[in-house]
């Protein structure tokens, strides 16, 4: 099958990083789609071409976006300028063309998505817009396509990364928001003028969006009540934790007996919600369905390739939609039956893992040092020891290792000789360590 | 549209919870999917017809599984039977009928998958198993879909909540394994011969799904390393706690650059982890891909109605998939244009929420009495209630109110009448709290 052409509008930080995972993922993409994707044509007004990995396999760069939409070879528009103008007037003209549509503008949609999707029905097309909600983190699939047999009862998100960056930074480091905020623009979280983050109008847009997919009415970004975290004081952080809270910047959409709220305020959540404990520059979202209870996507919400890993999984979506053969559109193992892998799954003896080790040890001296030598012969490091008091009567110990990361072969060799030791009482325990990160 | 009949395989815990969601919910399930969905034929060799909201709505229940999946008017058989025979033999039959099928039947899938698979590609149907895979959770969607344009780096996952009950109880309650185990077979947790949760095999069943579809590999079971949890003794529990780690019973999966790992056993892992503090039943999974960094898909993993879920979406789904116009095929809000819903949103003075409460008070008798004689006029119950001593030489003190739910416009009122007291100094800093339950 010949590749698909896609058009890209804005070389940025989103556009850059759609090019980059474009073309560093080509073959795993292509594999899964069962279709290359092509950047064919792109527009930008300025971008700084050494920044951008895989730039070069885009046919043609241009500045005039209208070019792009125009381009009757390109079936899929990439809308990643931001803002309302030209934004707005290069999707419609998209659409108009029979051209489907991926952005990542949650203003645009949040502003002007009844009249975009009014316009793609009307000319068969689709636009998709994962990226406009919480970054990476495919909470529009979720609710969509994941969660479509519940009736949805209510949804609350961190939303906005710059604002849950402050906030942890104020509880973490007891440090006032305007100092917290100056880090931020210095970090480049937040923009020089950091109102959308601070007064919450960006976590309104995406509330917007998210409140419509989960109820089913129109956008209605007027009707949002926004409240930001500007006059939050250090001291409530601090009330708020001493009862047992977190205050976090939510945006909440519920659907109640009379009607539906959309809200985005500070708010003081119990500190054992998984969600208090989403912290930094991460997004989360909490869902809750009449039939599957509450449900939590949590994930990066921002930066360039993030926020290109859902623009690219919206275009494969486009892509998979223009697949007629139902048992292609999304192969059963993820990759089409013809592109799978034969990587071998490695044995348990050739894992890399860390360890914790428990024994009893004989209360002598000189023991320790015949285990620790049994480890270090075996290339094992120990990252902390506890070795506990003997209880009244007992000649025994217990001891616990916690190593660094050695190949599974080794540790059981290790194992091995420190059971044989006359020293040591019974088995070692063992359990792997996982760092997660 | 005329109806899409389904025939449904099994009226257990999870047949029973298939029927009910799609019943109960459904006109919300065809204003989005565009077509109602019924089940014509439904097998089961028994059922407790009392238990089972909407079986009513069933044409016919017979005893024999093959006449469903022989039944010409069928066109997605939902197998919910369990097990490997006559599980297997149904599925098969389906896919040679072109029926599209829906499971939940991960042991089939772990072990049978690749046959099955290879069967319906040369049938051309789906074969869908979301529900497979940590019950109510969406992430084969959102790792097949969702995370798509990512080269996945690893994924580790809670996906047996049994043995995440176990596990958190001792450490909650400073219980033995045997204990809990006891207990959790009481509440029906866990099963009368608790092999397949204790010893790992739930979770080496999904684990297995879950690395083909991370990584593009036919299914191995056999390659998978499996350990369950009836090793842990109460001891490792609190030793990893002073650690600063939680023992969790976790399934792991990566791409190394020699192999895949494929891998179920307790871990220990950072306690500051999100997935660390997932406690009881549920079940999360940790993706780490190229693009996206870290995401968490958290819920529950068990259960009739959130497994349910997951069958009704895959249902939902194939529907989807056999529609050709792929604007309609996902909605772009979720519902189809002409099924939106008018429910209004509220004004935020409609809204229920709880509040914190922030003033400063002058330091003398009968204030409070006179704020709390406010709040109670207008309904508003005290929850909690902080009062600070004042600072050196400062006459007023800070008090704090955490309140029960009320409607915004009575603490609007309640707030201006205290801003008017003269003992009040300044404003009142209100921060409204959800519980999030």
């Amino acid at each position: 099958m010949a590749p698909i052409k896609t058009g890209l509008l804005g070389l940025g930080t989103v556009g850059g990083g759609a090019v980059t995972v474009l073309s560093r993922n080509a073959s795993e993409i292509a594999r899964r789609a069962g279709r290359e994707i092509v950047i064919s044509h792109a527009a930008a007004k300025e971008y700084d071409a050494d920044a951008i990995h895989g730039l070069e396999r885009i046919d043609r760069i241009t500045d005039d976006g209208f070019a792009v939409v125009n381009d009757p070879e390109v079936e899929i528009i990439i809308e990643l300028i931001g803002g309302y103008s030209p934004a707005k007037e290069l999707v419609l003209r998209a659409i108009e063309n029979k051209k489907h549509v991926v952005t990542a503008n949650k203003a645009l949609i949040a502003t002007h998505g009844n009249e975009i999707f009014a316009a793609a029905q009307e000319n068969g097309v689709i636009v998709a817009f994962e990226a406009a909600v919480a970054g990476g983190i495919p909470i529009i699939k979720a609710i969509r396509e994941g969660l479509v047999a519940n009736r949805i009862q209510w949804a609350a998100g961190i939303i906005n990364g710059t604002g849950n960056f402050i906030l942890t930074e104020m509880r973490d480091k007891n440090r006032d928001f305007a100092d917290v905020l100056r880090e931020a623009q210095e970090l480049g979280y937040a923009e020089a003028d950091p109102t959308f983050d601070v007064e919450g109008i960006d976590a309104a847009h995406k509330l917007t969006i998210m409140g419509s997919i989960a109820f089913g009415i129109p956008l209605q970004l007027e009707k949002t009540y926004t409240e930001g975290i500007g006059k939050i004081e250090q001291q409530d952080v601090v009330y708020a934790d001493e009862l047992g809270y977190r205050i976090k910047h939510l945006g909440i959409t519920r659907h109640t007996g009379e009607g539906i709220e959309l809200r985005v305020h500070p708010t003081l959540i119990p500190a054992r919600r998984l969600i208090a404990n989403v912290d930094g520059v991460m997004n989360a979202v909490l869902v809750q369905g009449d039939a599957v209870g509450p449900t939590l996507y949590y994930g990066a919400g921002a930066g360039s390739l993030p926020t290109a890993s859902a623009v690219v999984a919206d275009v494969i979506d486009v892509v998979r939609a223009l697949t007629t053969d139902p048992e292609n559109r999304v192969p059963h193992l993820a990759f089409q039956p013809d592109a799978m892998s034969d990587v071998p799954v490695l044995d348990m003896e050739d894992v890399h893992t860390a360890y914790y080790l428990r024994m009893q040890v004989v209360d002598q001296p000189g023991v320790l040092a015949k285990v620790t030598a049994i480890l270090a012969k075996l290339g094992i490091s120990i990252k902390a020891l506890i070795q506990k008091e003997p209880l009244a009567g007992a000649n025994h110990v217990p001891v616990i290792f916690l190593t660094q990361r050695v190949i599974e072969r080794n540790m059981n060799t290790a194992i091995e000789q420190i059971e044989a030791l006359d020293s040591i009482n019974g088995g070692v325990r063992r359990i792997r360590v996982e760092s997660l990160d």
